[in-house]
């Protein structure tokens, strides 16, 4: 597995099975109504999952839909949510979820909240009463490709050390951070507060390959290689600065729980159970800025087009190359659209058990 | 030099000369007004590093008013800067400072969104055509102080490699963000998103101590142990993980040059000269938001101390505690405001020198 693959836990485009964004994109919306799912909300789930497997991160992408289908029989998502919006200031406003699931409330709340930014140049929304999202990315790539900037943040149940703590205290905290790029695909920040995300411990275990060096530990709270051993991960930063991840993780951690008064990381209902009926309750926070508020469009897209230029054209090291936030995704979002999304072989028969379970067609490979 | 020390790059309290923090903050307003600063310009900066120190942020504290009353001189720095502010949105305002101290802009900037957030319940203010502004805590914490919750970033000058980089691109480029906390001092983050700020390299060239490992290279853009050899700084998460420093180091980029159509950190003046005569035009970016939008008063108090409690209360490596962000700030200014702030040797020959050539009363040491 070389680095590449590893830092998205992308799947190796080598693989046999491949589909079509928009055929994938119609298999999860047909297995997310078949499971009871509102056709609007299951739409959402799977232009999310979609676009986000397109962009290769796997981790996020269309491999929840085994997940999703299953909680939303279960009963921890709402299948028919009634999400309600509160305005409470001219700028801010809550969307409760009324416990659904997290990509569509999320959808519905930021494309509220860029409403409420043509007046006021910035806006914010807490989403509370929700559940997981997915790919934060999702949600400020939404705002950007309208010609804002966004932060999106969210926090997850306990998975990642606190600097000097031996056992886990927040999630992975996402934060999500997007900005439109002129003739070009946005600059996307879509990063885990920790030093690797959970999912990269699990595939490593798959492959039967050692875990990168200080980025997890065992459940004594001591450095761990060995994937089968691993209790949590570090704060970004490592041993001796992750103290900056775990302040990152905080920041998450306030704006998507405190100030949505929703339970936060340690209080959190596990993502993966055994309780698979209660809702869980997550908390998102998103703001969204119009730029124009703050210089004319021509010269902010001058701007972030020689700032990106820059950055692009710097030397790197032999054998690597400098790229901006986004590049890689957008490079991964060419290929997959042209030649369509690998699937790993597991995953095909799990979604081949998943359309006959539910009585539907199984998705159409290439 | 232990790691508590080194974290802050902060003045052991072993030192023989200290002084209090209304002293040192006095001293500071003549220095500036005898280097031909408006006084009200010159309390605003005094005050800034003066709390900075008194935290025991000592790398932007005190001792960086011999730069500025040297660059005040040289023109870089506006003497008679006539701030201006542009709303531009009802949640949205430019601020010109008029390339006179970033600390006053930054100060009159966020006061003003403060009104602005009254109403919007979010807010949002760039600072245009400024200078170096000290810690960037300071103004988070300002908003954090009268109950709002805060995000504050600048970019500086090239000193910090991209992932897979060879020279320095990025500036340290420092992200802030502040929360308050009934009855307690506010949640505080205040990190360059570096491994380590540069000042860190500095000091321990000063003390004959090697680098950490992972830190820093050379001009060849090769790793490096020597401090007299370290030609930059490597973003957060290091050799392997950089790609999350360099981009949160373009997130406060793309908000703090971009949106404010400021230099960006690689066409940046360097803030050492040689040239200082020149105005350096930074940009700053603020946010403020009202957490009485999202949640009750009540239930905000409540769930930032029941998140912070639970966080204290986490198992810790032995010899060692889990801190929130912010605790060894306020520890350090119980400590100060106690006791003094404590001056090296070095320094307080410095500011003696300072205080002759200026022909003001020496700073009065305890």
């Amino acid at each position: 597995m070389n680095l590449h693959a590893i830092k998205n836990d992308r799947i190796e485009n080598t693989t046999l099975w491949k589909a079509m964004p928009k055929v994938v994109e119609e298999f999860a919306t047909v297995a997310l109504i078949a499971s009871g799912t509102q056709g609007e909300v299951a739409r959402s789930v799977a232009l999310a999952l979609t676009e986000t497997s397109v962009r290769g991160v796997d981790s996020h992408g269309i491999r929840l839909l085994l997940h999703y289908a299953k909680v939303v029989k279960t009963g921890r998502i709402n299948r028919e949510p009634r999400i309600s919006i509160k305005q409470t200031g001219r700028g801010t406003a809550i969307v409760d979820a009324d416990n659904g699931f997290g990509h569509h409330a999320s959808f519905f709340a930021i494309d509220r909240i860029l409403e409420l930014a043509q007046e006021t140049g910035i806006a914010a929304v807490a989403v509370i009463n929700s559940s997981h999202f997915g790919a934060a990315g999702c949600y400020v790539l939404r705002a950007a490709e309208k010609g804002y900037v966004a932060l999106g943040v969210c926090n997850s149940d306990s998975f990642v050390l606190l600097h000097n703590g031996l056992h886990p205290f927040h999630g992975t905290n996402p934060l999500a951070f997007a900005a439109p790029v002129p003739g070009s695909r946005p600059f996307l920040v879509d990063m885990a507060t920790s030093v690797i995300p959970w999912n990269r411990v699990q595939d490593l275990m798959n492959e039967g390959l050692p875990l990168p060096a200080d980025a997890s530990v065992d459940s004594n709270g001591e450095p761990v290689l060995d994937p089968a051993q691993s209790a949590a991960l570090l704060p970004l930063g490592g041993p001796h600065y992750g103290y900056k991840g775990a302040a990152l993780a905080g920041i998450a951690e306030v704006l998507s729980a405190v100030l949505t008064g929703m339970p936060f990381c340690s209080r959190l209902l596990s993502m993966a159970g055994p309780d698979l009926s209660t809702h869980r309750r997550l908390g998102h926070f998103f703001i969204v800025l119009d730029p124009r508020c703050f210089i004319s469009q021509q010269c902010y897209d001058d701007g972030i087009v020689a700032y990106l230029h820059d950055l692009r054209e710097q030397a790197s090291r032999p054998g690597t190359r400098v790229m901006a936030p986004g590049d890689r995704e957008w490079s991964v979002e060419e290929e997959r659209k042209r030649d369509g999304i690998p699937f790993r072989p597991q995953l095909k028969m799990d979604l081949d058990d998943l359309a006959d379970r539910l009585g539907i067609d199984p998705l159409q490979y290439l």
